[in-house]
Order: structure tokens, then sequence, then C-alpha cells
């Protein structure tokens, strides 16, 4: 391949090179390791497992989810900190749940400069130790919470099981949120804030989830409880996009984050953290993706328009000209628009964005230009129309807002296409993606259903859905129901 | 101090706790400790040495820095790329000089979930050889050069010496341009188009400094030659802030980064590399503060106006009023501001802001009203001024402006103050600052000349400073000239 892994593609015609490596959505798995490498948004070669490279594309792409992010939580009275990668051994054991929970996923530091250190330091695999003794400096008066902060860093986690680009990475980035509160009530309200967060960012990056209440056996390590978001890959299996967990004082007391109330009693400060990481990329590609290349929402496209100039050789000032204006005017009005210069066929430029997952591929040659003119190619239907040139501003923004709200409908008709819901767990058996099923609440019953179809419960939702049936599993009437899948 | 470590001050009244803690510049190294602390920049009570916590406020100064590198980088052609932080040994080891640079300064990871790691793995001290085995597989032909990319990243050397917030930390806040070129003369010209860079960012920084190629003993291990912008802090010392590395094909030959060019000859790229830090701020810090704080250029304060409105019973609500209608009317003109609430004493709010470098305070309280005035405190000269309220939005513009420029005139001025040209090295005696000496050229000479005064050179200017005298050591005749001075 000789292409360079960057914002743009090369300027060399690779199009030849780049179709040897075919992309078949039938076969999942092989189509999504191609796509997001061929696509530009990953460099997989890096010479240690499970860490990629960024290319400028990709990162481009993480960036602007990043500043979604960012403006989510400013907008609800989040400052973002930044704190240090490195965690002492007895800081990190303070909270005996949590280093059983990730004791086995960390990468220790030993020596530094020729000498073995003193006190090991682990690279962060989630920064709650690493915070909380600071914490415990901030927060001392009730007058200091709510605290409501949040980071954006990579974090470290030794996984062993197969890598796979966004995924499943041993060097993840991500997005933390963490505050403190007076008391429990408060600390349900942040979780709630962070509800509707999610709810927003999931509509802006297009993508439908459920949020479920894990089971006790699951949650993160530490919390009172964890709520998660999964959504449904088009292999059946469910990827975990992001988690709220409620701390309660689980960490304030080890970390002894304390504050003095109005009456002047000293009290633990109640804790909850909000995550999510660049597996929602990975969610984006698998979702949506096709045979062509990915396909990205115009929210978190670097480019939304592309526009290739259709060059013969009488009129190419002329069409130069056009588009650069064209270009000039769609910026105007806040859209992203990459112009394609590169001395190459325009099939390949198509080929290359396509691939890309540019969301609008405008084409102006001599004969629009005659006419008054643009071609109009929109990535996620194929569809091409042929606007009026004075009519493209308003037509591009139009068309940009369609794109997202009819991706998020596909994807929300994906999701529950994808959950079968059963009255007995026997039913479900070689149905593939999500069991909604009902659960007398004994964990030995959970135990069969699981075994059974090679299954894990995802949990239970946390809307009540006027859920009224028998268990799946020993017939005894219920009205909880859990939703289970095979998970990334 | 119960101060919370954010973006704003604590919502208590904590003037009294705060002032307990005196600034005082005449002791520099006491008075700096103290005000990176005070003015919220940093946090340095992590319990790992060397490495600090970045509170909101510090945090967002550090943002506004790496934006407008970012904004320079961007315009100039260059992509943001982010690589892994973790290296192998053996890939690190390729280019010797490079590891013999880095090899005392170097966190080695050697153990990951429970289990001793086949090959260690060291975190990044800098990029060069996380990149160059990439660019080697993204460098092909001819057509892909110039490759120009950048990062921004924690970086992490295990320095010995005493540890200082910003200046010598052991997790570091950096940028790193790294770029590829067909030959040395196109990689000449990306130096100079990085030494552009580098003073226009100097101006929005109101960071002068001296550009010097250091003497070939001191470059940058494994570099051709290395440049480097040197300012100097009040005590005298001077502080490198920002490096440019001419590496010729130092690392293509052992990372393979080759190209076919036009005749189908394959050569090895010829690569240059430019890098700044948080290093910044210190020097900011160092040059600007007084007694009573930071001092911020307007273009990297988190707000570059304070509105403090003054509060009476009586007129409370209109007062509160006009502060949020004045507050919307200067952000709609572009100027970040931030109206302070907080139930606590005016001066107290003054005292704050004043420590934390706040460019303007605005203050409107029932007289400034019924007067239809404002008025403007610049935090830089103390000036006070009222001026009228229809006027107010061209006139913050026009001060935010003449701070900045100020600013970087004071800056220029001390910095050429510092400069102590001396015909003979004895003649340097007693002085502080830079000395700025003719020298022969020969290791000896310099040598002698830092043992006597205890200074290092920092290189010899770019700029043919159309210097003719003789060596300040043994008197030769010379037209090198060299600057000598205490570094931090």
């Amino acid at each position: 391949m000789t292409t360079m892994n960057t914002d743009q593609p090369a300027k060399t015609d690779t199009i030849e090179e780049k179709m040897k490596v075919s992309l078949d959505k039938s076969d999942f798995n092989e189509w999504y390791s191609n796509v997001v490498e061929q696509s530009n948004l990953t460099d997989k070669r890096y010479p240690i497992k499970g860490m990629n490279v960024w290319p400028a594309y990709g990162w481009k792409v993480m960036k602007n989810i990043d500043r979604l992010i960012g403006e989510e939580l400013v907008s609800t009275g989040h400052e973002e900190v930044h704190f240090p990668l490195l965690i002492s051994e007895e800081v990190f054991a303070k909270e005996s749940e949590h280093i059983k929970g990730f004791d086995d996923e960390v990468y220790w530091v030993t020596h530094a400069g020729g000498e073995e250190l003193d006190v090991k330091l682990l690279l962060r695999p989630t920064s709650e130790t690493a915070m909380y003794p600071i914490f415990s400096l901030w927060v001392r008066s009730h007058t200091d919470l709510p605290l409501k902060t949040f980071q954006l860093v990579d974090t470290y986690r030794y996984d062993t099981k197969q890598t796979r680009a966004f995924t499943r990475v041993r060097e993840i980035h991500f997005f933390e949120a963490h505050t403190c509160h007076a008391d429990f009530e408060d600390a349900e309200k942040q979780i709630a804030e962070d509800l509707e967060i999610m709810e927003r960012l999931g509509k802006k990056l297009c993508l439908p989830y459920l949020m479920l209440k894990r089971p006790d056996w699951d949650k993160f390590p530490g919390a009172f409880y964890s709520l998660a978001a999964d959504t449904v890959m088009p292999n059946g299996k469910t990827l975990q996009i992001g988690t709220i967990h409620q701390y309660r004082d689980n960490f304030s007391k080890p970390y002894d984050i304390k504050y003095e109330d109005t009456a002047g009693e000293h009290k633990f400060a109640h804790q909850t953290t909000y995550g999510m990481s660049e597996r929602l990329i990975g969610a984006i590609v698998g979702i949506y993706g096709d045979n062509k290349g990915v396909i990205l929402p115009p929210a978190i496209a670097p480019y939304q328009v592309v526009l290739v100039p259709i060059l013969v050789k009488k009129s190419k000032a002329e069409v130069s000209d056009s588009c650069q204006k064209l270009r000039d005017e769609l910026i105007s009005v806040g859209v992203s628009v990459h112009l394609d210069h590169r001395d190459i066929r325009p099939g390949s430029k198509f080929y290359d964005w396509e691939l890309r997952g540019v969301p609008l591929r405008l084409e102006l040659g001599p004969r629009d230009l005659e006419r008054g003119e643009v071609t109009v190619v929109r990535r996620d239907t194929g569809e091409r129309n042929v606007i009026k040139r004075e009519t493209v501003k308003a037509a591009v923004v139009e068309i940009l807002n369609d794109i997202q709200a009819s991706l998020l409908k596909i994807g929300e008709q994906m999701l529950e296409d994808s959950i079968n819901t059963v009255d007995a767990i026997d039913e479900a058996k070689g149905k593939t993606g999500v069991i909604r099923v009902g659960w007398c609440g004994e964990p030995d019953c959970d135990d069969q259903m699981c075994k059974l179809l090679e299954i894990n419960m995802l949990g239970t939702p946390i809307i009540d859905e006027g859920y009224s049936g028998n268990c799946g599993q020993c017939g005894k009437p219920t009205t909880t129901v859990a939703y289970y899948a095979k998970s990334f």
C-alpha cells in the first residue's frame, strides 16, 4: 500500500492497490478489520500489540467526538482537568474491590533511569485512584460541592483477549467524568444529568443504544451500581459504548473525601463517574459502514463535503475558480469542505472519499457550469442529484441534516430489529442479537439461561417497561425483564 | 487552604487564608514556587515527584497555548496525529546517539497483568522512535513528501535535578512536529518555516527569546544540528522554551525511511523536528508575574475580562442585569468574559483575579450605572479608568490589544537588558544574565570561559550579527560571537 496514512488520501492514484482488499460486510469481522485501516481511521502496524497509531484522518474524527463530549460537559458545569498518568501502587490499592478488578490488567513501571523504583508505579487503567487523593484536598466544605470534573486521556489495560481496532485495544482514548456530591440524592441527580447528556450525544453520533443497569456481579469494581449503554453490531453482538457509575461513598471513605456541612459536621462525599471511549468510533463504523467503506455522520466527519472538480482542458481555470468560490461559500455557512485538487481521475477520488465515509460529494464540471448546476451525491444512499447553483448553500445544509437524521433512524431500526423478546429461553435458540426475557431474580436461573445459549446478562432496563410475564428459565411470574447477548 | 483547585476560585471567601502565603518576587525561586500554585495554574500535591495535577484554570491556559500552536501548524500544512505512548526497547535502540542521550532518563514498563513482559517497553521521552518505524511505511514515493505531522502529548523523563512546576517536571505536556523531506535543502526550508512559526507564536505568547545554534556538544541526541529558543528569567537564568532540529538522514537510515524519486532511485528522507512544552507557561509566569500574582497575556488567558458587580441592596437586580448584558456584549465581539457572581466582598474578588492574572477587570456598580459608565482596571499596570458605557466594546478590545503589545515590549526590553556584551570574559564577573562574548571556535577556550563563571554556552546566533572582535578567552581576533548563561 503506498497510501500516506494521513488526513488526505495519497497524492498518487492508488485505487488499483486499494481495490485488492475487498470489503464484503457479509463477513463482518474480516470487513471491519479491513475497513478501519483502508479508510485511514487507524494504522495497526505499530509494533506493540493492541496499540495503534492514529493517522490524521482518524484523529480528526476522534477530536470531533472529544469536542462534542467536551461541549456537553462544559455546558452542564463540568470543568476539564488533567491528572498524571502514573499512580503509585499503594495509592491504587486503597479501595479493595477496585484493585481486585484491575490487578490483572495493569502495566507496571518498575525502573527509571537505570534504577529500580522504590515504589512501583502503574499506568492509569482509569483515573479514580489518581484523582481521589487530590479530591480529598479540593473538597473541604459543602460550598465546594458539587465538584464536577472530566478529562480526556489515554488509558492502559493489558487485555488478554484478541485485540480489535477501537473496540478492544490496550491503549484506549478515553473520556472520564468524575463528580463529588453532598449526598446520595445529589449524586443520583448527577446520574440523571449524565443520562440526558448520553441521550444528546447518542443523537449527535447517530448511535442508538440500550441503557441497562448491569447485574450486581458485573458492576464496575468499587461501584454501588453501574449503568451501561450497549449498542448492537451487525453480527448481533453487543458493544458497551458508555458507562455511568454510582459510587455512593465507596471511594470517598478509603480516599478520605470529606466535607463540612452547614451544621459543621464532617461527612463523606458521594461520587459518580461517566465514561466513554474510542469504542464510539468502532460502533459507528460497524453499524453504518458498507461494502464501499465507512459512513460517517456529518457531526463527526473530518470533512462533511468533498468537492471534486471535473476538469477538461478547455475550461480548467474556470472550473477551478468556481470550485474555490463554492468551497468558500459552504465554509461561510459552517460546512467543512475539502476541495480535492489531486491530479488523478475523478473516479479514483470518488472511490477514496467513499471509502473514508465523507457524507456528501459535490461534483462540478464544465457542463454543470454551463447549466448553472452542481451534482450532489450522498454517501449513505448513493443518491445522485443535480441542484441549482444558487440554492447550493441551503441545499447542502439541508441534505447534511437529512443524512444525520436518516442514519440515526436506520440505526434505531436496526437496534429494534435486533431485540428478540421470548417467553421461555428455549425459544431464543438460534436467534442472533439481543434476547429480552423475563427473569425471576434468581442468580441460578440467570446462570442456566446464560449457559444454554452462551450469552451474558447485559442487565435490566432503567425505565419501567411495564413487563409482566414469566421467568424464561423457571416459569415463575415476574415483572422483571432482562436483556442478554453475546458481547464484544 | 480551602480553595477548590478548579476553574474558578472557591465559592467561599478565602482571601485571608491565601494572604498567609506572601508573594515577594525579590526572592524569585520562592515566589515562583508559591505563585504557580496560589494562582491555580498547577497543583503540586500529587504523590509522585515531578508529576503535577493540572487544575481547570491551568489546563485552560495550556489548552489555549496548544490551540495557538495547532492553528499555526495546520495553517502551514502540518497534520495532527497521535502515536502510542509505549516504545519497545529494541525499536528505541536503533539510533545509537539517541539512546545514549535518553537512556538515563526513561521509565521502563517491565510487567503487565502480573507477568513479566518479553520485551521491555518505555514511556516516550520524545516520539522519534515511536513515529519513524511507521513513517517508513507511510513514505514510499517522492509524492508522499514532504510529510508534515505534529502531536500534542505528555512525555516522560526521569530527570534527577530538582523539580519545578512547568520548567522541570517528569511528566511534560509537549508539542512535537516531525517532518520528512526529499533532501537536505527541503528540510532546511522547513526549519526556516519553523523559525517563522516560532516568531509568530512568541508574539502571541508575549515571549521574547534568543534563537541560537547550540554548540555541537550540546545538540539533541541524534541531530545534525540543533537550534534553541532561550528566554531569560528575572533571576538572570535562561530557560530553553523551544527547539528545532535538523536530523539530515541520521534517523531515516536506521529507521529505513526511504522514497523513490522521479528517476526511480531509492533515497533516504531528510528529517526535522520542532518541539515546545509547558515550559512556555513557566516562562510567562516568571517574566511577567508580580507581587500580586501572575499576569497572563490576553491571547492565552482563560478569561480576558472578569466582570465584578458592585452590589448594594437597593439596586441589586438592576446591576446584575446590566452586568449580564455587558458580558453578552463583550462575548459578541470575541472577548472571553467571566462574570463573578460569588457572594463575597468585591475586594476578595479583585484579589483572587489579580492572583490568577486576568488581564482586565471591569467593575459595575450603582454609581457607574447612574452615570452610564464602567470602571476598568488593567492587571499589568494597575491603571484604573472610567469609560463611557456605550464605548465599552471597542475600548475593551483596544485595551486588550494594548496589554498584549505592552507586555511583549516590556519582555523584549528585559531580554535586551539582560544581555551583557563583554570583550574579555573577566569583565563578565559578577554580572547576571546572558554574557555575549567573542569566541575563537576552540573548545578549550569555551571550556575555560565556562569554568571561570560557572556558565554554559547557549550557542551562536543564527542571524549574522556582524560581530568583529576578539575571543573572550585567548584574545584571538574572531567574527564569531557566543552567548553564555546559567540555565534553568
